[in-house]
Protein backbone atom coordinates (compact mmCIF):
# COMPACT_ATOMS: atom_id res chain seq x y z
CA UNK A 1 0.00 0.00 0.00
CA UNK A 2 1.25 3.71 -0.73
CA UNK A 3 -0.42 6.36 1.37
CA UNK A 4 0.17 10.19 0.65
CA UNK A 5 -0.29 12.56 3.47
CA UNK A 6 -0.79 16.05 1.60
CA UNK A 7 -0.14 18.98 3.89
CA UNK A 8 1.53 22.21 4.91
CA UNK A 9 3.47 20.96 8.04
CA UNK A 10 4.67 17.82 7.08
CA UNK A 11 7.25 17.69 9.85
CA UNK A 12 4.43 16.97 12.24
CA UNK A 13 4.43 13.07 10.69
CA UNK A 14 7.85 12.70 11.52
CA UNK A 15 7.85 10.95 15.05
CA UNK A 16 4.37 9.27 14.48
CA UNK A 17 5.69 7.33 10.95
CA UNK A 18 9.32 6.86 12.62
CA UNK A 19 7.64 4.67 15.12
CA UNK A 20 6.19 1.45 16.61
CA UNK A 21 3.77 -0.39 14.14
CA UNK A 22 4.14 2.54 11.79
CA UNK A 23 8.25 1.85 11.28
CA UNK A 24 8.02 -1.50 11.21
CA UNK A 25 5.64 -1.32 8.51
CA UNK A 26 7.42 0.32 6.31
CA UNK A 27 10.43 -1.41 7.35
CA UNK A 28 8.81 -4.87 6.61
CA UNK A 29 7.69 -3.22 2.97
CA UNK A 30 4.07 -3.34 3.56
CA UNK A 31 3.37 0.59 3.06
CA UNK A 32 4.75 3.09 1.97
CA UNK A 33 4.18 6.32 3.44
CA UNK A 34 5.18 9.89 1.80
CA UNK A 35 4.31 13.05 2.97
CA UNK A 36 4.07 16.25 0.52
CA UNK A 37 4.10 19.79 1.02
CA UNK A 38 1.19 20.95 -1.39
CA UNK A 39 2.86 24.58 -1.32
CA UNK A 40 5.35 23.09 -3.63
CA UNK A 41 2.59 22.87 -6.35
CA UNK A 42 1.58 26.59 -6.43
CA UNK A 43 1.73 28.24 -9.50
CA UNK A 44 1.98 31.59 -8.23
CA UNK A 45 5.13 33.45 -6.96
CA UNK A 46 4.11 34.15 -3.77
CA UNK A 47 3.59 30.56 -2.96
CA UNK A 48 0.02 31.25 -1.72
CA UNK A 49 -2.40 27.93 -1.20
CA UNK A 50 -5.22 30.31 -0.03
CA UNK A 51 -7.45 32.63 -0.65
CA UNK A 52 -10.11 34.82 0.34
CA UNK A 53 -13.63 33.67 0.32
CA UNK A 54 -16.20 34.91 -2.63
CA UNK A 55 -19.45 36.32 -1.35
CA UNK A 56 -17.55 37.85 2.14
CA UNK A 57 -16.96 36.47 5.54
CA UNK A 58 -13.80 35.77 7.77
CA UNK A 59 -11.35 32.94 7.70
CA UNK A 60 -9.46 31.57 4.26
CA UNK A 61 -10.22 28.86 1.91
CA UNK A 62 -7.80 26.63 0.32
CA UNK A 63 -7.70 27.18 -3.73
CA UNK A 64 -8.17 24.23 -5.88
CA UNK A 65 -5.20 24.66 -7.93
CA UNK A 66 -2.70 23.38 -6.05
CA UNK A 67 -4.10 20.28 -4.37
CA UNK A 68 -5.81 19.51 -7.74
CA UNK A 69 -1.98 19.34 -9.36
CA UNK A 70 -0.64 17.61 -6.11
CA UNK A 71 -3.26 14.72 -6.64
CA UNK A 72 -2.58 14.18 -10.10
CA UNK A 73 1.35 14.36 -10.03
CA UNK A 74 1.03 11.19 -7.19
CA UNK A 75 -1.71 9.36 -8.78
CA UNK A 76 0.64 7.51 -11.56
CA UNK A 77 2.50 6.54 -8.30
CA UNK A 78 0.75 3.38 -7.80
CA UNK A 79 -0.80 1.09 -10.49
CA UNK A 80 -4.26 1.76 -9.25
CA UNK A 81 -6.57 4.75 -9.05
CA UNK A 82 -6.29 6.28 -5.42
CA UNK A 83 -8.93 6.95 -2.71
CA UNK A 84 -8.50 10.78 -2.03
CA UNK A 85 -9.46 11.47 1.64
CA UNK A 86 -10.07 14.94 2.64
CA UNK A 87 -10.02 15.11 6.67
CA UNK A 88 -13.36 17.54 7.91
CA UNK A 89 -16.09 17.96 10.35
CA UNK A 90 -18.71 17.76 7.79
CA UNK A 91 -17.92 14.29 6.74
CA UNK A 92 -18.64 10.73 7.67
CA UNK A 93 -18.01 9.63 11.33
CA UNK A 94 -14.76 7.49 11.25
CA UNK A 95 -15.18 4.07 12.09
CA UNK A 96 -13.20 0.73 12.35
CA UNK A 97 -15.92 -0.57 9.54
CA UNK A 98 -14.24 2.01 6.69
CA UNK A 99 -10.63 0.75 8.53
CA UNK A 100 -11.23 -2.12 7.15
CA UNK A 101 -12.77 -0.75 3.75
CA UNK A 102 -9.88 1.66 3.52
CA UNK A 103 -7.16 -1.52 4.20
CA UNK A 104 -8.08 -2.88 1.24
CA UNK A 105 -7.09 -0.49 -1.12
CA UNK A 106 -3.67 -0.26 -2.65
CA UNK A 107 -3.18 4.22 -2.76
CA UNK A 108 -4.65 6.06 -0.27
CA UNK A 109 -4.19 10.54 -0.32
CA UNK A 110 -5.21 12.31 1.96
CA UNK A 111 -5.89 15.88 1.76
CA UNK A 112 -5.40 17.95 5.00
CA UNK A 113 -5.96 21.60 5.27
CA UNK A 114 -5.02 24.09 8.32
CA UNK A 115 -8.08 25.87 9.74
CA UNK A 116 -8.36 27.31 6.37
CA UNK A 117 -12.04 26.15 4.52
CA UNK A 118 -11.73 24.10 1.21
CA UNK A 119 -12.89 25.45 -1.81
CA UNK A 120 -15.82 23.41 -2.43
CA UNK A 121 -14.74 22.24 -6.12
CA UNK A 122 -12.04 20.15 -4.08
CA UNK A 123 -14.68 18.26 -2.52
CA UNK A 124 -16.81 17.53 -5.52
CA UNK A 125 -14.38 16.41 -8.00
CA UNK A 126 -11.80 15.61 -6.19
CA UNK A 127 -12.03 13.77 -3.29
CA UNK A 128 -13.68 10.96 -3.00
CA UNK A 129 -14.06 10.20 0.72
CA UNK A 130 -14.99 13.12 3.50
CA UNK A 131 -14.11 11.79 6.93
CA UNK A 132 -14.44 13.30 10.43
CA UNK A 133 -12.86 11.34 13.57
CA UNK A 134 -15.49 13.12 15.85
CA UNK A 135 -17.17 16.32 17.15
CA UNK A 136 -14.32 18.58 18.26
CA UNK A 137 -12.44 20.93 16.35
CA UNK A 138 -9.33 20.56 15.67
CA UNK A 139 -6.42 22.73 14.05
CA UNK A 140 -5.87 20.75 11.01
CA UNK A 141 -6.44 17.33 8.97
CA UNK A 142 -2.83 16.15 10.24
CA UNK A 143 -3.62 14.45 13.47
CA UNK A 144 -6.96 12.66 11.74
CA UNK A 145 -4.98 11.73 9.15
CA UNK A 146 -2.60 9.98 11.66
CA UNK A 147 -5.34 8.30 13.40
CA UNK A 148 -6.95 7.01 10.18
CA UNK A 149 -3.12 6.00 8.91
CA UNK A 150 -2.51 4.01 12.00
CA UNK A 151 -5.50 2.07 12.17
CA UNK A 152 -5.40 1.15 8.58
CA UNK A 153 -1.59 -0.12 8.59
CA UNK A 154 -2.50 -2.12 11.65
CA UNK A 155 -4.85 -4.01 9.32
CA UNK A 156 -2.72 -5.03 6.38
CA UNK A 157 -1.52 -8.67 6.90
CA UNK A 158 1.97 -9.12 8.72
CA UNK A 159 1.88 -5.39 10.06
CA UNK A 160 1.18 -7.21 13.73
CA UNK A 161 3.25 -9.39 15.68
CA UNK A 162 1.50 -11.66 18.23
CA UNK A 163 1.77 -9.34 20.88
CA UNK A 164 0.00 -6.86 19.43
CA UNK A 165 -2.39 -9.45 17.42
CA UNK A 166 -3.71 -10.78 20.62
CA UNK A 167 -4.61 -7.20 21.64
CA UNK A 168 -6.44 -6.52 18.63
CA UNK A 169 -8.38 -10.17 19.29
CA UNK A 170 -10.28 -8.24 22.35
CA UNK A 171 -12.37 -5.78 20.35
CA UNK A 172 -13.50 -8.77 18.05
CA UNK A 173 -16.81 -10.01 19.81
CA UNK A 174 -18.02 -5.82 20.20
CA UNK A 175 -17.95 -6.26 23.93
CA UNK A 176 -15.82 -3.89 26.65
CA UNK A 177 -12.89 -5.64 27.80
CA UNK A 178 -13.11 -7.27 31.51
CA UNK A 179 -10.73 -5.69 33.74
CA UNK A 180 -7.37 -6.94 34.04
CA UNK A 181 -4.60 -7.61 36.67
CA UNK A 182 -0.96 -8.43 36.36
CA UNK A 183 1.34 -8.49 39.31
CA UNK A 184 1.79 -7.82 42.50
CA UNK A 185 -1.27 -9.23 43.62
CA UNK A 186 -1.25 -6.71 46.68
CA UNK A 187 0.18 -3.56 45.71
CA UNK A 188 -0.57 -0.89 47.99
CA UNK A 189 -3.13 -2.92 49.58
CA UNK A 190 -5.13 -2.98 45.99
CA UNK A 191 -5.91 -6.76 45.82
CA UNK A 192 -6.50 -8.91 42.65
CA UNK A 193 -9.78 -10.56 42.74
CA UNK A 194 -9.27 -13.90 44.52
CA UNK A 195 -10.82 -15.91 41.65
CA UNK A 196 -8.25 -14.37 39.62
CA UNK A 197 -5.41 -15.93 41.52
CA UNK A 198 -7.75 -19.51 41.66
CA UNK A 199 -6.31 -21.53 38.58
CA UNK A 200 -10.11 -22.41 38.16
CA UNK A 201 -10.41 -21.89 34.33
CA UNK A 202 -13.76 -22.03 34.52
CA UNK A 203 -14.51 -19.74 36.96
CA UNK A 204 -11.81 -17.22 35.88
CA UNK A 205 -13.50 -17.00 32.25
CA UNK A 206 -17.49 -16.78 33.75
CA UNK A 207 -15.69 -13.75 36.00
CA UNK A 208 -14.62 -12.53 32.57
CA UNK A 209 -17.45 -13.00 30.67
CA UNK A 210 -19.84 -11.32 33.50
CA UNK A 211 -17.44 -8.12 33.93
CA UNK A 212 -17.63 -7.52 30.22
CA UNK A 213 -21.34 -7.83 30.07
CA UNK A 214 -20.85 -5.48 33.45
CA UNK A 215 -18.88 -2.66 32.10
CA UNK A 216 -20.56 -3.00 28.57
CA UNK A 217 -24.00 -2.44 30.06
CA UNK A 218 -22.54 0.55 32.59
CA UNK A 219 -20.23 2.43 29.97
CA UNK A 220 -21.54 0.88 26.16
CA UNK A 221 -25.19 -0.03 26.32
CA UNK A 222 -25.30 0.63 22.68
CA UNK A 223 -23.02 -1.91 21.92
CA UNK A 224 -25.06 -4.40 23.39
CA UNK A 225 -27.61 -4.28 20.81
CA UNK A 226 -24.95 -5.16 18.10
CA UNK A 227 -23.41 -8.44 19.94
CA UNK A 228 -24.66 -11.98 19.81
CA UNK A 229 -25.34 -12.91 22.94
CA UNK A 230 -25.37 -16.84 24.33
CA UNK A 231 -28.35 -18.04 26.46
CA UNK A 232 -26.19 -18.06 29.35
CA UNK A 233 -24.52 -14.88 28.88
CA UNK A 234 -28.67 -13.11 28.32
CA UNK A 235 -28.65 -14.74 31.96
CA UNK A 236 -25.64 -13.05 33.36
CA UNK A 237 -26.86 -9.75 31.72
CA UNK A 238 -30.37 -9.81 32.97
CA UNK A 239 -28.35 -10.30 36.73
CA UNK A 240 -26.13 -7.61 35.81
CA UNK A 241 -29.07 -4.88 34.91
CA UNK A 242 -30.67 -6.28 37.77
CA UNK A 243 -27.82 -5.21 40.09
CA UNK A 244 -27.87 -2.07 38.92
CA UNK B 1 -1.62 25.49 31.86
CA UNK B 2 0.85 22.05 32.56
CA UNK B 3 0.31 18.96 30.23
CA UNK B 4 2.22 15.85 30.83
CA UNK B 5 2.25 13.04 28.89
CA UNK B 6 3.19 9.36 29.95
CA UNK B 7 4.78 7.34 26.80
CA UNK B 8 6.87 4.63 25.79
CA UNK B 9 6.86 6.20 22.41
CA UNK B 10 8.32 9.64 23.81
CA UNK B 11 9.46 10.65 19.97
CA UNK B 12 6.54 10.56 18.63
CA UNK B 13 4.99 13.69 20.08
CA UNK B 14 8.03 15.65 18.96
CA UNK B 15 7.06 16.84 15.39
CA UNK B 16 3.01 17.55 16.96
CA UNK B 17 4.33 19.68 19.75
CA UNK B 18 6.90 21.54 17.57
CA UNK B 19 3.91 22.87 14.67
CA UNK B 20 1.17 25.16 14.76
CA UNK B 21 -0.60 25.92 17.06
CA UNK B 22 1.25 24.22 19.62
CA UNK B 23 4.22 25.41 18.93
CA UNK B 24 3.16 29.10 19.36
CA UNK B 25 1.02 28.36 22.52
CA UNK B 26 4.11 27.46 24.73
CA UNK B 27 6.20 29.91 22.92
CA UNK B 28 3.54 32.26 24.10
CA UNK B 29 3.96 31.02 27.90
CA UNK B 30 -0.03 29.54 28.11
CA UNK B 31 1.22 26.10 28.08
CA UNK B 32 4.15 23.52 28.78
CA UNK B 33 4.23 20.24 27.08
CA UNK B 34 6.55 17.64 28.74
CA UNK B 35 6.78 14.29 27.84
CA UNK B 36 8.29 11.71 30.05
CA UNK B 37 8.89 7.69 29.12
CA UNK B 38 7.34 5.89 32.01
CA UNK B 39 10.22 3.42 31.92
CA UNK B 40 12.57 5.34 33.36
CA UNK B 41 9.99 4.86 37.01
CA UNK B 42 10.34 1.06 36.80
CA UNK B 43 11.83 -0.31 39.74
CA UNK B 44 13.18 -3.81 38.69
CA UNK B 45 16.72 -4.44 36.92
CA UNK B 46 14.99 -5.07 33.60
CA UNK B 47 12.97 -1.76 33.18
CA UNK B 48 9.70 -4.27 32.24
CA UNK B 49 6.72 -2.27 32.45
CA UNK B 50 4.09 -4.73 31.49
CA UNK B 51 3.33 -8.38 33.04
CA UNK B 52 1.16 -11.46 31.84
CA UNK B 53 -2.59 -11.00 33.33
CA UNK B 54 -3.88 -13.03 36.18
CA UNK B 55 -6.04 -15.54 35.36
CA UNK B 56 -4.12 -16.38 31.95
CA UNK B 57 -5.17 -14.96 28.49
CA UNK B 58 -2.71 -13.49 25.48
CA UNK B 59 -1.35 -9.77 25.86
CA UNK B 60 0.39 -8.09 28.39
CA UNK B 61 -0.78 -5.79 30.93
CA UNK B 62 0.59 -2.56 32.38
CA UNK B 63 2.01 -3.09 35.83
CA UNK B 64 0.68 -0.46 38.30
CA UNK B 65 4.15 0.62 39.89
CA UNK B 66 5.82 2.63 37.10
CA UNK B 67 2.81 4.76 36.90
CA UNK B 68 1.49 5.11 39.83
CA UNK B 69 5.35 6.38 40.87
CA UNK B 70 5.56 8.87 37.46
CA UNK B 71 1.86 10.43 37.95
CA UNK B 72 2.92 11.22 42.05
CA UNK B 73 6.43 12.31 40.67
CA UNK B 74 5.18 14.70 38.17
CA UNK B 75 2.03 16.03 40.10
CA UNK B 76 3.85 18.59 42.48
CA UNK B 77 4.88 20.75 39.50
CA UNK B 78 1.79 22.35 39.30
CA UNK B 79 0.52 23.93 42.41
CA UNK B 80 -2.91 22.14 41.54
CA UNK B 81 -4.03 18.38 41.56
CA UNK B 82 -3.99 17.27 37.89
CA UNK B 83 -6.90 15.52 35.84
CA UNK B 84 -5.01 12.27 35.02
CA UNK B 85 -6.83 10.91 32.20
CA UNK B 86 -6.01 6.97 30.14
CA UNK B 87 -6.90 6.86 26.73
CA UNK B 88 -8.84 3.71 26.18
CA UNK B 89 -11.79 2.35 24.31
CA UNK B 90 -14.04 1.58 27.17
CA UNK B 91 -13.56 5.33 27.83
CA UNK B 92 -16.29 8.03 27.90
CA UNK B 93 -16.46 9.02 24.09
CA UNK B 94 -14.64 12.59 23.56
CA UNK B 95 -16.91 15.40 22.86
CA UNK B 96 -16.00 19.61 21.92
CA UNK B 97 -18.00 19.50 25.54
CA UNK B 98 -14.96 17.71 27.12
CA UNK B 99 -12.57 19.60 25.47
CA UNK B 100 -14.23 22.71 27.47
CA UNK B 101 -14.01 21.22 30.46
CA UNK B 102 -10.68 20.31 30.47
CA UNK B 103 -9.67 23.68 29.13
CA UNK B 104 -9.97 24.80 32.60
CA UNK B 105 -7.74 23.26 34.09
CA UNK B 106 -3.99 23.68 35.20
CA UNK B 107 -2.74 20.59 34.69
CA UNK B 108 -3.10 17.35 32.88
CA UNK B 109 -1.26 14.06 32.73
CA UNK B 110 -2.07 11.66 30.03
CA UNK B 111 -1.15 8.06 30.33
CA UNK B 112 -0.59 6.44 27.21
CA UNK B 113 -0.27 2.41 26.73
CA UNK B 114 0.19 0.92 23.41
CA UNK B 115 -1.28 -2.45 22.58
CA UNK B 116 -1.36 -3.81 26.78
CA UNK B 117 -3.85 -3.78 28.91
CA UNK B 118 -3.91 -1.66 31.47
CA UNK B 119 -4.12 -3.55 35.56
CA UNK B 120 -7.43 -2.30 37.04
CA UNK B 121 -5.61 -0.69 40.03
CA UNK B 122 -4.49 2.17 37.61
CA UNK B 123 -8.07 2.66 36.13
CA UNK B 124 -9.30 2.61 39.92
CA UNK B 125 -7.10 4.84 41.96
CA UNK B 126 -4.55 6.61 39.89
CA UNK B 127 -6.91 7.80 36.86
CA UNK B 128 -9.77 10.92 37.28
CA UNK B 129 -11.13 10.56 33.27
CA UNK B 130 -11.10 7.65 30.85
CA UNK B 131 -11.41 8.81 27.11
CA UNK B 132 -11.42 7.35 23.62
CA UNK B 133 -11.83 9.25 20.54
CA UNK B 134 -13.80 6.76 18.84
CA UNK B 135 -14.89 3.31 18.05
CA UNK B 136 -11.47 2.55 15.86
CA UNK B 137 -8.45 0.60 16.97
CA UNK B 138 -5.42 2.33 17.30
CA UNK B 139 -1.77 0.95 18.60
CA UNK B 140 -1.36 3.16 21.39
CA UNK B 141 -2.89 6.51 23.52
CA UNK B 142 -0.54 8.64 21.64
CA UNK B 143 -2.97 9.99 19.03
CA UNK B 144 -5.36 10.05 21.16
CA UNK B 145 -3.93 12.13 23.83
CA UNK B 146 -2.41 14.68 20.59
CA UNK B 147 -6.24 14.78 19.79
CA UNK B 148 -6.85 15.84 23.03
CA UNK B 149 -4.21 18.44 23.49
CA UNK B 150 -4.69 19.95 20.06
CA UNK B 151 -8.24 20.63 20.86
CA UNK B 152 -7.68 21.76 24.61
CA UNK B 153 -5.00 23.92 23.81
CA UNK B 154 -6.74 26.33 20.92
CA UNK B 155 -9.30 26.70 23.87
CA UNK B 156 -6.52 28.79 26.03
CA UNK B 157 -7.02 32.45 25.81
CA UNK B 158 -4.54 33.95 23.31
CA UNK B 159 -3.66 30.48 21.51
CA UNK B 160 -5.43 31.62 18.23
CA UNK B 161 -4.74 34.43 16.21
CA UNK B 162 -7.23 35.92 14.25
CA UNK B 163 -7.17 34.22 11.33
CA UNK B 164 -7.60 30.87 13.20
CA UNK B 165 -10.33 32.02 15.83
CA UNK B 166 -12.37 32.92 12.55
CA UNK B 167 -12.54 29.25 11.39
CA UNK B 168 -13.82 28.21 15.13
CA UNK B 169 -16.46 30.66 15.27
CA UNK B 170 -17.92 28.76 12.04
CA UNK B 171 -18.73 25.42 14.44
CA UNK B 172 -20.32 27.53 16.96
CA UNK B 173 -23.76 27.20 15.93
CA UNK B 174 -23.80 23.55 15.90
CA UNK B 175 -24.59 23.62 11.45
CA UNK B 176 -21.96 22.14 9.00
CA UNK B 177 -20.53 24.56 7.59
CA UNK B 178 -22.31 25.98 4.11
CA UNK B 179 -19.95 25.35 0.57
CA UNK B 180 -17.13 27.72 0.34
CA UNK B 181 -14.88 29.02 -2.81
CA UNK B 182 -12.54 31.32 -3.90
CA UNK B 183 -10.37 32.29 -6.75
CA UNK B 184 -10.72 31.38 -9.65
CA UNK B 185 -13.97 31.89 -10.43
CA UNK B 186 -13.51 29.25 -13.24
CA UNK B 187 -11.63 26.28 -12.62
CA UNK B 188 -11.02 23.70 -15.39
CA UNK B 189 -14.76 24.60 -16.49
CA UNK B 190 -16.22 23.86 -12.56
CA UNK B 191 -18.15 27.96 -11.73
CA UNK B 192 -18.65 29.47 -8.81
CA UNK B 193 -22.32 29.99 -7.88
CA UNK B 194 -23.29 33.02 -9.22
CA UNK B 195 -25.09 34.40 -6.11
CA UNK B 196 -21.28 34.75 -4.63
CA UNK B 197 -20.11 36.97 -7.20
CA UNK B 198 -23.33 39.22 -7.12
CA UNK B 199 -22.54 41.32 -4.45
CA UNK B 200 -25.81 41.49 -2.90
CA UNK B 201 -24.96 40.24 0.64
CA UNK B 202 -28.82 39.58 1.40
CA UNK B 203 -28.75 37.10 -1.13
CA UNK B 204 -25.40 35.72 -0.03
CA UNK B 205 -26.70 34.89 3.91
CA UNK B 206 -29.56 33.57 2.45
CA UNK B 207 -27.77 31.22 -0.01
CA UNK B 208 -25.39 30.25 2.79
CA UNK B 209 -27.92 29.63 5.52
CA UNK B 210 -29.53 27.40 3.14
CA UNK B 211 -27.00 25.16 1.67
CA UNK B 212 -25.42 25.19 5.69
CA UNK B 213 -29.28 23.61 6.72
CA UNK B 214 -28.97 21.15 3.00
CA UNK B 215 -25.72 19.51 4.29
CA UNK B 216 -26.44 19.37 7.85
CA UNK B 217 -29.56 17.65 7.00
CA UNK B 218 -28.30 15.39 4.76
CA UNK B 219 -25.19 14.25 6.12
CA UNK B 220 -25.57 15.05 10.50
CA UNK B 221 -29.59 15.26 10.93
CA UNK B 222 -29.06 14.41 14.64
CA UNK B 223 -27.46 17.75 15.37
CA UNK B 224 -30.44 20.02 14.00
CA UNK B 225 -32.38 18.67 16.97
CA UNK B 226 -29.96 20.30 19.14
CA UNK B 227 -29.71 24.09 17.49
CA UNK B 228 -31.89 26.49 18.03
CA UNK B 229 -33.77 28.03 14.32
CA UNK B 230 -35.39 31.15 13.63
CA UNK B 231 -38.94 30.93 11.43
CA UNK B 232 -37.17 31.83 8.38
CA UNK B 233 -34.68 28.94 9.01
CA UNK B 234 -37.25 26.46 9.82
CA UNK B 235 -39.16 27.36 6.64
CA UNK B 236 -36.53 26.73 4.66
CA UNK B 237 -35.32 23.35 6.50
CA UNK B 238 -38.87 22.35 5.56
CA UNK B 239 -38.29 23.25 1.56
CA UNK B 240 -34.77 21.14 1.95
CA UNK B 241 -36.62 18.48 2.93
CA UNK B 242 -39.53 18.46 0.03
CA UNK B 243 -36.28 18.70 -2.38
CA UNK B 244 -34.88 16.18 -0.81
Amino acid sequence: MRIDVLSLFPEMFTGVFGSSILKKSQEKGLVQFHVTDFRDYTENKHRRVDDYPYGGGAGMVLTPQPLFDAVEALTPRSGTPPRVILLCPQGERYSQQKAEELSKESHLIFLCGHYEGYDERIRESLVTDEISIGDFVLTGGELGAMVIIDSVTRLLPGALGNEESAVKDSFSRGLLEHPQYTRPADFRGMKVPEVLLSGNHKYIEEWRTKESLKRTWKRRPDLLERVDLTAQEKKWLEEVKKED
